[in-house]
């Protein structure tokens, strides 16, 4: 007898999931797989933290999350881009934030135009809501161009799924390309979400947000990559009222609150100088691109921390499989594309673990020349 | 221009937000109205939650959760109840389990259980899902009874929904109690939901749970209340395995895990003596059930910290309005039922302030009599 629902057969578990399944007997291996910092959180967040669960601050939040927070979140965007957001939510990280703009906004049937390759999370949200992905390929640049995505769009298109920098990629778009991409949103009547989450891992030119640059969009950012406070599910969503106020209903039914003393802590982090950081993984960029590009096609990321070369041979899985023998944990490029071409790294490792992958992956690229 | 999904218009906000609204010019109210426990969390829990933060525990949790918090939870059922839980995963309290509960098996269509009055949250994630709820009258004792249950019972009913103790009533169900449901629901090839999250406030008699007691079961718990760490975030679900399997699918692209340094503490949690508080809470209990007994015609609750009297004259919302015009927050009964003729008290507060919403409710009953 199964009790499932018949939603659960439109997606399965994450592909990366798999994959550190089939490494689950290695030992000590080069592990650029990690999708999140590999610094700890900052001690004055930390304290802050600490303080707030010392002073009783445990109790349920207001739905919407701490207005301290909230104002802060809008100011942090004043201060970076220029431009404050508007109906601030705190959201359970941007996942718990971009599961309730897709629950609150996407009909079965409506159709969702995102680059491939893609942040894995879209895909199945999609699926499991009824919602129809389109994903639009990028490849070889991956730039997310305004002309790909307007060939795409049907009369049943609801939304634009934006992510620069990008998972697992690394291309960012600029100020510019984002403006070509609200403006088709606008003329065409559609909704943008913009997942900013690695927008503080911007390595190239100035940092680059959708904020203000269309009317109908659904900024998502959180603290769990700048912050290293994946496990402290903080984040927060801006946009418009009705879609916020939705998210909100939607909100007490689900997460009920972001978590009470990362919510407090989060503030600090929103204030804290990044750069030394941001500075440094800068530096292994160059390093993993420097020491892949001798061996690999492969495109120069300008933010977050993932490259995502082509494999020799063209066939990433067999590449992975390989790799995994020779103990080097990386992920299939088939886990975020609708192709299987490419591979991903994460640079989120210390210098001689990036430096030991670089050196492993190049004698194996070698080798199947 | 609407972006908003139409599943959308079959929930609204809830109707305790509402009364809040009502009472946001109240001055120092008599507040009985809230839904947490007025205990701070135990020291020894706070000082787990801050070595975690210390010591690094601020990443991604598997999606499962910590195994030694698993463990702990079946270990806990052992002690308190004489039966292990199966494949437990954390949630994000119970409402994060209640929420992949409900999306991993309900069709639309499929017809829920649960009994009236009945916790809000209940009614408005089963519509969301597209599910048809089946409310079934327990007034006036307020008891879950598997006769009513079966005579509900259709060929779309998928899923029975307990919570004993029950939010708004109070009113518990015995082992004898919980097991006929348990037989009922085996007869009929249903599933059963069964909210325990109020099972450490039983007041009269040995608890019980329905753990073991039927083999489709997701039994769901957490530390909100027993523990007071309601903007911790922190719960559990025990269940069949594909089931549990199927939520922890759905946890990757939703919830993500739990908060890392409240899962930690919520380990002690589970260890530390709560007999103090809880001898507290039938003080409490005792309190309001003999100073309202004398005027109201009302159910002495057994658990939780919620009574539901009737109101005078049978409208609770018009008495409600009068109760908060004479500054006392209380909720009515309509929030959690289909029938207006009763209101909800939480004595969840200090016993000064029981006592005084105690004569002011009975000196209220008494101008309306």
């Amino acid at each position: 007898m199964s009790f499932l629902a018949e939603r659960m057969s439109r997606i399965d578990a994450s592909g990366i999931r798999k994959v550190f399944a089939l490494a689950a007997n290695l030992q000590d291996p080069i592990n650029l797989s990690i999708g999140q910092p590999d610094f700890d959180v900052d001690e004055a967040v930390k304290r802050d933290a600490i303080a707030a669960i010392e002073s009783g601050l445990n109790k349920y939040t207001q739905t919407w999350g701490l207005d301290e927070l909230r104002e802060e979140a809008s100011a942090y965007y004043q201060r970076r881009f220029g431009t404050p957001l508007e109906n601030v939510m705190v959201t359970s990280g941007v996942s718990g934030g971009l599961f309730l703009a897709l629950l609150a906004t996407i009909n079965p049937g409506d159709e969702v135009i995102f680059a491939d390759p893609y942040f894995v999370m879209y895909k199945h949200l999609i699926n499991l809501l009824g919602g129809v992905c389109r994903p639009v390929s990028t490849y070889p640049d991956f730039k997310f161009k305004a002309a790909d995505i307007e060939a795409a769009i049907t009369p049943k298109t609801k939304l634009i799924m934006v992510n620069s920098p990008c998972n697992p990629t690394g291309v960012t778009l600029n100020q510019a390309e984002l403006k070509e991409i609200a403006d088709l949103a606008a003329k065409h009547g559609l909704l943008v979400i913009s997942d900013e989450i690695y927008e503080q891992f911007f390595f190239d030119g100035p940092p680059a947000s959708m904020a203000g640059l269309c009317e109908h969009l659904i900024v998502l950012n959180g603290f769990s990559k700048m912050a290293g406070m994946t496990g402290w599910r903080v984040g927060f969503a801006s946009g418009p009222a009705d879609i916020i106020q939705q998210m909100n209903t939607l909100q007490q039914y689900t997460f009920v609150c972001a978590p009470s003393m990362a919510q407090k802590a989060a503030i600090t982090a929103l204030r804290i100088d990044t750069s030394e950081k941001i500075a440094a993984y800068k530096r292994k960029r160059d390093l993993i691109y420097e020491g892949l590009a001798r061996k690999f096609n492969v495109v120069k990321p300008g933010g977050a921390f993932y490259i995502f070369p082509e494999a020799p041979g063209g066939d990433g899985d067999a590449f992975v499989a390989k790799a995994i023998q020779n103990n080097i944990l990386v992920i299939p490029g088939s886990v975020f594309s609708e192709r299987k071409s490419n591979f991903r790294l994460s640079f989120a490792a210390d210098n001689a673990t990036i430096e030991r992958g670089v050196e492993a992956l190049n004698k194996l690229a070698g080798e199947m020349a």
